[in-house]
C-alpha cells in the first residue's frame, strides 16, 4: 500500500470518524486524490479495505505520508485536540517545507492555534485552524468549515474545502473566516451558540411536558410543526426525532431512560469564558452550559430534593400556550445568536481579525449542528447594514422580539410561579430588558462603588469623573 | 529619613491610599515598627510627615527599605496588580534572604499568585499572596485577610495580620487559607460574590422604584429597615445611605444624576471564567458581571431602545410587595453564596488545598464588603456539617428559601410581566429550580448529543453508556 511518487493534493492524518468520513468525502470530488495516514496502520488498512472506490494514497509511515503528497504539501490533521495535535503538527513541521500547508481540523482552543500559526509561520510553514461542524454526517456529506490562517494558505486550500463543505443557497459553506485563531475562535462561538439553542429547546420540551401536559410524542409532533416554520432548523428537527424514539427495553419513550444528566466537552466552557473576558454578556450561552453543568451533581440535586416539603403548583397553560412557548423560543434564540454575534464582534477587535459577519452566518446554513433557516434572516441583516450595533437593532429581529414578547414574558413568569427552571429564556428576556431600559440600576450600583472603593461615578448631565466624599463631609468633587 | 539598623519588624511597599492606609494601621498596633517605601519617595515623604505617631522607618532606595528590616524581614506589597508587581517582587527577592517573606496584599490573579509562590519557594523565599478587603476604610481600621502561602511564613505573619484585621465576634477575620494561591483565590470568591450581593441590592431597588412606585429616599428607608433584620450587611446599610444622598447641583437623588453604566476591576470577570472551567455553576454571579457589562454598552442600549413601539405595562404591586422583594433578595443571596462556596470547594480541590468552609466564612464576618449578620448563619451550618454538599441543604438555609420561596417567584415574575431586568433573581430561581426538580430536561439535551455526535448517554435503569443507531435501524447499542 506505499506509493513512491507525491501524487496526492490532499491528506489526512488521523482516520477516527471524522478524520475517515472528512477523508471519504474528499476523495469522492472530481480531481482529488487523497493521501491518508493513522499512527496504528491497522485504521487505515482497514479505510482502505472497505472503500476501494476511493482511491486511498495509504501510508504506513507519517515519512511516507508527506512524500506521498505533490507541493504544496496539505495535510489536514484530525485528531483529538490537546497535546496529540502538537506532536502530530510537529512531526509534519519537521517533514514539511516551505509554503507547505497542515490544518488542524480539531475542535482546537484558539489560543493554542494563534499560537500554533505564529511558530509554524516562522519556520516558513502555513499552519491553518479549521472549525469543522457536522458531526460524522456532516464531515461525510459536506460539513460547514471554518478555517483560519493566511490568505496564502487559503488560495489553495480554499477550493479544495470548497469541495467538500455544505452547500446552501448555491453557496459552499466555507469562507476564509480571518488570519491565524479566527476559525477556530469562530468555531466555538458556534458551539456556544448551539449550547444555548438546545439548552432553549430544552426549556420548551419541560414547559410543554410538564406544563402543556403533553407527552414526548405529542411534543415530537409540535417540533415537527415548529420545523415547518420560522423555527426551521436540524436542532428542532432531530428534537423531534429524539422525541419520537420508542425505547426497545421498555417501551417508555427514550428520553424517559436517558440519565438526566448533561455532558459536555469544553468550547461552551471557553464561549463563557472569551466572552465574559472580552467585556461581553452573554447570558443566553452561559445559562446553557451552567444548566448542563447543575444537571451533573446528582448528589447536590438529591440533597436540595430532601429539604423539600411541597413544590409550587404548576399554572395552568392557558390558550395558545404551545404558540407561546414558540415565541419564547424564537425571541430567546434571536437573544443568543446576537450575542453570539456580538462575541465575534468583540474578538475581532482584540485579536486583529476582519471577519465578515454575513459571511459567517452564510456558512452557517449549512452542514452545521445549528443551520437553520433563521440564519438567512441573519445574511440579510447583515447584508442591509454590515455594521449592526446588535443583531436586535435589525428590524426584522426587532419585530420578531416585538411580536413575541408578551408570550416570551408570560412563559418566564409562568416557568417562575411553576417551579419549572427555565435559566436561558429569562436570562435572555432579562437581557433584553436591560437593553430596552431607559435607565438601569447600574447607577446605584455605581454609587456603592463610590461609597467603598473610591471608584468614582459618572454624571448624566456633564463629562468628568466625580467622587463624593462619603466620610468626610459628603460633598461631591471632580476627580478627572 | 534613613535608618541604619534593622528595626522595623513589617515593611509596606507601595504608599498609595490603600498602603498607605494599611501602614498607618500597622503602625498603630502595640509591638509593631512599619517600615515603608515608595517608588516615588515624595509619597513616603508626606506619609511620615502627616503622621508622625506612627512611628514610620522610611527608606528612599528599596536597598535601605530591606536593610531596616529585622529578620525575618517581613515586606507587604501594595502596587497596582500586574507587571508592577512583579517588578517590586524581583527586587525585593534579590535582596531577600532564606525564609524571609514577600506578601503580595494586591488583588492578585491566583495563577500568578502560584505562580510567584513557586518561583520564590526555589530561591528559599517565603511568598505569600493575601487578598485584603475592606476599602481604604478597612484598610486603615481592620479589613479582612485572606492570606495564602506556607504554613512556615503564617507562623511569622498571622500574628502581624491579625493584629491589623478586623474583629468579628472576638475573632481577628484572618485565617491562613491555604497553600500558595489560596488567599487569592477565595478573595476572588469574595468579589464575585460581592458582584452578585451588588446586583441582587440593585434588581431590589429597580423594582421598588418602578413597579413599587418609591421614590429614592422611600427606598433608602426601605433597605435601612432591612439593615435591622436578616439582611443586615455594610453593602444594604451603605445602599441607604448612597440613596438618601442629594446632589447638590440639581437638588435630585444622587442615584438619578449618575450615570447608569458599571464599571468594574476584573475580579468578577477572573470569578466566572475560573468557576465556568472548574464546572461550577454560578448564574448569580455571572448574572451580575454581565449586568455591569451590558449597563455599559450605551450604543446597544439607544440602539435597541429605537426599535421599540410600546414598553409592557407596569404590574400592579400588590399587597406586601415590599416584604416580596426582601424575600427574593434573600433567598437569591442565598443561592449566590451557595454558587460561591461550591467554586471554593472545587478550587480547594482542583488545586490541592485545603480549606475550611467555616473559617472563610468567619473571616468574612467584619472588615469586608460582603460582610453581613447572614455570615453568622453561614458559620453555623459548617459547624453543624462541614461536608455539606450545598449550603442550600443546611436546615437553616433550606427553611430561608423555603419561607422565601412562593414570594420569590412573583418578583421574577412580574419583574418578567413588567419589562424590568432581574437577572440576578431569575438566574438564582432557576437554578433551585433546576437543583430541586426530579427530571431535568437535560436528558433531552443527551439525545440531542447522541444524535448529532454519537457522544452516547447513560440510562436510568442500568449502567454503561449507550448510543441509538439514529442513521442506522435506531436499535440501541452498548458502547462502554
Amino acid at each position: 500500500m506505499s506509493q513512491s511518487r507525491p501524487s496526492a493534493n490532499i491528506g489526512v492524518v488521523g482516520l477516527a470518524v471524522m478524520g475517515s468520513n472528512l477523508a471519504r468525502n474528499l476523495a469522492s470530488r472530481e480531481g482529488n486524490t487523497v493521501a491518508v495516514y493513522n499512527r496504528s496502520p491497522e485504521r487505515a488498512r482497514t479505510l482502505v479495505a472497505e472503500h476501494p472506490e476511493a482511491g486511498f494514497v495509504a501510508s504506513e509511515s507519517i515519512e511516507q505520508f508527506a512524500a506521498s503528497l505533490a507541493k504544496p504539501r496539505t495535510a489536514i490533521v484530525m485528531v483529538q485536540a490537546g497535546k496529540g495535535t502538537d506532536a502530530v503538527i510537529d512531526q509534519l513541521a519537521d517533514l514539511f517545507e516551505d509554503g507547505d500547508i497542515i490544518v488542524d481540523g480539531g475542535n482546537a482552543n484558539f489560543h493554542d492555534t494563534i499560537r500554533r500559526e505564529h511558530a509554524l509561520r516562522e519556520r516558513g510553514l502555513n499552519f491553518v485552524g479549521a472549525g469543522i461542524s457536522g458531526g460524522e454526517e456532516g464531515a461525510l456529506n459536506g460539513p460547514s468549515i471554518m478555517p483560519g490562517g493566511s490568505a496564502e494558505a487559503y488560495a489553495t486550500l480554499g477550493p479544495i474545502l470548497a469541495s467538500i463543505a455544505a452547500v446552501a443557497e448555491g453557496e459552499p459553506c466555507v469562507t476564509h473566516v480571518g488570519t491565524d485563531g479566527a476559525g477556530h475562535f469562530v468555531k466555538m462561538i458556534h458551539n456556544g451558540i448551539e449550547y444555548a439553542d438546545m439548552q432553549l429547546i430544552a426549556e420548551s420540551y419541560d414547559l410543554l411536558r410538564r406544563v402543556g401536559g403533553h407527552d414526548a410524542e405529542a411534543i415530537a409532533e409540535v417540533f415537527a410543526a415548529w420545523n415547518e416554520g420560522d423555527l426551521e432548523s436540524y436542532l428542532i428537527e432531530i428534537t423531534a426525532e429524539v422525541l419520537r424514539q420508542t425505547d426497545a427495553a421498555t417501551g417508555r419513550p427514550l428520553v424517559d431512560v436517558i440519565l438526566d444528566e448533561a455532558g459536555s466537552k469544553g468550547t461552551g466552557v471557553w464561549t463563557v469564558q472569551n466572552s465574559v473576558g472580552l467585556g461581553v454578556p452573554v447570558g443566553g450561552i452561559a445559562e446553557a452550559v451552567f444548566a448542563r453543568a447543575v444537571s451533573s451533581k446528582p448528589a447536590q440535586r438529591a440533597a436540595v430534593q430532601a429539604t423539600i416539603e411541597a413544590r409550587p403548583e404548576i399554572q395552568a397553560p392557558g390558550d395558545g400556550f404551545e404558540d407561546d412557548v414558540r415565541a419564547a423560543l424564537y425571541a430567546s434564540k434571536v437573544v443568543a445568536y446576537a450575542q453570539g454575534f456580538d462575541v465575534i464582534i468583540a474578538g475581532a477587535k482584540e485579536f486583529g481579525w476582519e471577519i465578515s459577519l454575513g459571511d459567517i452566518a452564510k456558512i452557517w446554513r449549512g452542514g452545521c449542528i445549528i443551520r437553520a433557516r433563521f440564519l438567512n434572516r441573519i445574511v440579510e441583516a447583515y447584508a442591509n447594514n454590515p455594521s449592526l450595533t446588535t443583531l436586535l437593532e435589525d428590524p426584522y429581529f426587532a419585530a420578531a422580539v416585538r411580536d413575541g414578547e408578551t408570550a416570551w414574558r408570560r412563559i418566564v413568569a409562568t416557568a417562575a410561579l411553576s417551579g419549572i427552571p427555565a435559566p436561558g429564556f429569562s436570562a435572555a428576556l432579562a437581557y433584553y430588558d436591560s437593553l430596552a431600559s431607559e435607565r438601569l440600576p447600574a447607577a446605584l450600583v455605581q454609587g456603592q462603588r463610590d461609597f467603598f472603593g473610591a471608584h468614582t461615578y459618572r454624571r448624566v448631565d456633564r463629562d468628568g469623573a466625580f467622587h463624593t466624599l462619603w466620610s468626610g463631609d459628603r460633598s461631591e468633587v471632580a476627580t478627572a
